[in-house]
């Protein structure tokens, strides 16, 4: 379930509240919290509310209990691993060939009996599957006739007026018109490359290093070429070196993630989404967009889209609900500013429209205000179960191990040291039972990356996954020479 | 409604059996019908019985009554229309721009006030909308969580089944694994092309000429040209044109709608298909098949696809419901043969996956047994609705209009005297409130087809329909210059 504030005990709705404190930033890591007796005065709740609501959060790992002393966050876990470096692809553009370890990756997601730290997703438990139920069994009734008819290329009215609604909190303030609803984010966004590649201004795309590999396998498929750019572990795309690529030579179009990328989770300072539109800007290269993780930030704001920043209308903001309620009903969209009318063309020439009542489904949750209840636990339990992995990762992996911490979305970049290959790794893990993402699948060369990997977070923590993070950190010891490169 | 036969009256029965008789020629046009009191004895069933059969026969324009002599079966329009000659395209292959009258054509089919006789698909009224809507209502409730969660690439594993059962009423055996779900026919034959784009083995298509517009704009927006073959108005794509085509030059595919193609309604022979098959493979050229029509065939056998003579995997077949059960559910498939390795990738890459619960609904409708109940229903409205049309139009249009009757599907596609503008039809159509679609639409060069007009038959037959085609055939007798062309 996961879902919703409605039916909250009293000590979970106190912990809440802490946790929100403590996502928050007012609650820093290392701080004392306040003591049973103040917590219960001030909540004006009993002694055993409070001490029930320090027990979950700490069986949640957000807090610790110090003997003699009290209760204190409990230190995040970038305190005790470095962060990888910057990282630094090479500076030619390379045409894609992304291994078929995606479709093992993507078959072993579908096998019950693997751990599933391989996919970016959340399970199933975390999301609102009785709501959604409702609302599509409600609509089949109401809109038989509809409901089987072709839509409009744009798509469910009622799912981009609440879209358009929205962007009043991205900063956007977009129009219902705007928008055009797709069967996930990965159709918008090989829309917009379908664009970019059908308006012939180029074949080099550049983005992240490393990044998402369905983005990659889409600029292959096109005969497009990747321009790999250096990423900061935190910040995302390094600008400078986005820049001097801008001028050296012609960009069809850029392709971020700048809310909590994948593989890495790294979030763009506001500050360099505005530079970042404005280089585009000033090159008038095409901006497109991924903001699939925007909605699971685990601080109190969400990320302004560089979309907010644009105002000659050449950002493609792409966005789904697929990391956030449904990933099964395949509800995605496109503002494509200026592209508008060719975008609306093409999303015809692919698919006709996208189906209508899965779409409105979505809407319906949307209007009712269940989405941001939804969000808000969500986003608690995403942050609860990121540290979780982090914590086991520097608890059972080897020395030399980096992760950078991510402020949002369910992903954690693992760089292990030099020495360990990430495809033996993941192949002695499949055997285990364990399925992750291994660090060559996020680059157009597949020499890439060769000692990271990626974890999903998007379980909830059990022992079973405690069992299977420890069982990875052996794995990875076991494989380290005894001289390891440098 | 029009689904099913569940709840039919005596009489209604009755009036079934002549129809299939009728559809399958066993009644054929200008034949006399059991008088009256035959048929009663016959059928076991009272006069008036009878008589309400014959009164609602004569009402859908199927049978006519001459006085003092019976009732008859009213001959075919191919008796008082002569049919388009073969169709002549030129011989060099046209990087492909159509018009944005696609558009504007797509906008109209969802205006109420106008009459729709530009799109092809079949009235809401004639869909099994309740039966779905249960379905689908159903499985929401059942599969919570399997239905919010990604499904695998290739999609729902109930659908594929009951596709791979069709399959062998097709005459092709296939198994589960051998196809792909889609979102419609349209993501079908997209990712083909997308398919053959991203090989690089040409850059030419070989098309039926005139072809469906959605087909032209997929060539178009994946930078590929189009080489149009001449078409025989019933028979389809001319084989000998087709080989010499393909020793001339290097294609990279070719592309048929062989069962009732849009927008001529053809019907390509069953040898033909044979040899096509047989040409394709000796060329090595792979082989799209938009079989999107196939079950809407009006006689008793349904055609076999060319899939059924593959012997090498060169067939990647294309189908879906949208023009039999729900268009709005976007469900459709492929079976691309030797290419399905890189077909599922590709899916993967474009939309990840099909979204299961419409699909599955799609498919617990076939496993009922309901679709093949719906589909007889179906297919008498459309061949009674496509002899309505056609006999307006030879009634109505002026001297000189040619037709092809086709023998499935929903399309009539009409060749008006040389000299009237098939464009400013349209837009007089329009202005009066009635959607054609116009001939160049369904050409790579805009000049072809100017005085063809495609019309659907999806609509149930009423007086507002029959208006319409009189005011069409009004205009466009209007429009013929005084010393018209030859």
């Amino acid at each position: 379930m996961g879902a919703g504030a409605q039916s909250l005990k009293l000590y979970e709705s106190v912990a809440e509240r802490l946790k929100d404190a403590i996502a928050a930033g007012t609650l820093r890591p290392g701080e004392r919290l306040p003591s049973v007796r103040q917590l219960s005065a001030r909540e004006r709740v009993s002694v055993s509310t409070v001490l029930q609501a320090y027990v979950q959060l700490e069986s949640q790992g957000l807090i610790e209990t110090r003997p003699q002393s009290g209760h204190y966050v409990r230190e995040r876990v970038r305190l005790r691993l470095a962060e990888p470096p910057v990282s630094r692809p090479p500076v030619s553009a390379t045409p894609v060939t992304v291994s078929d370890l995606v479709s093992h990756l993507y078959r072993a997601s579908r096998e019950p009996h693997i751990v599933q730290l391989g996919t970016a997703w959340p399970a199933p438990e975390l999301l609102p599957t009785r709501r959604l139920s409702r609302e599509l069994g409600q609509l089949a009734r109401e809109q038989q006739a509809e409901g089987v008819m072709y839509d409009l290329p744009a798509g469910s009215k009622l799912l981009r007026q609440q879209l358009a609604k929205r962007s009043l909190e991205w900063g956007c303030a977009l129009g219902a018109d705007d928008f055009i609803t797709t069967n996930g984010a990965s159709e918008a966004v090989h829309l917009c490359l379908s664009l970019v590649a059908a308006a012939r201004s180029g074949d080099t795309i550049a983005i992240e290093s490393p990044a998402y590999y369905g983005t990659l396998l889409a600029i292959e498929s096109l005969g497009l070429k990747a321009l790999e750019i250096p990423c900061h572990p935190r910040h995302g795309m390094e600008l400078d070196a986005l820049e001097s690529a801008l001028e050296r030579r012609r960009v069809a179009a850029v392709l971020v993630v700048p809310s909590f990328s994948n593989p890495v989770g790294s979030c763009m300072p506001e500050d360099n989404r505005r530079r970042l539109v404005e280089l585009v800007t000033a090159h008038d290269v095409p901006l497109i967009e991924d903001d699939i993780y925007g909605d699971l930030h685990f601080g109190p704001e969400r990320p302004r889209p560089c979309k907010a920043f644009d105002t000659r209308g050449l950002v493609m903001l792409c966005g789904s609900f697929s990391k956030t309620i449904a990933p099964g009903f395949r509800v995605g969209f496109v503002a494509p500013g200026r592209f508008r009318e060719r975008m609306e063309l093409l999303k015809f020439t692919q698919t006709v429209a996208s189906p209508l009542l899965t779409h409105a489904a979505v809407a319906r949750f949307l209007e009712s205000g269940g989405y941001d209840r939804h969000l808000r636990g969500l986003r608690r339990n995403l942050a609860s179960q990121v540290e979780h992995v982090a914590h086991a990762v520097a608890e059972h992996f080897p020395q030399g191990t980096r992760v950078a911490l991510p402020s949002g979305g369910l992903l954690l970049w693992v760089q292990l040291p030099p020495s360990v290959d990430a495809h033996a790794l993941n192949a002695r893990a499949l055997e285990a039972g364990i399925s992750i993402a291994p660090g060559s699948i996020f680059s157009a060369r597949p020499d890439s990356y060769r000692n990271f990997i990626r974890l999903s977070c998007g379980q909830p923590w059990t022992p079973r996954i405690e069992d299977a993070v420890a069982t990875l950190g052996r794995m990875a010891s076991g494989l380290m020479t005894t001289a390891p490169r440098r």
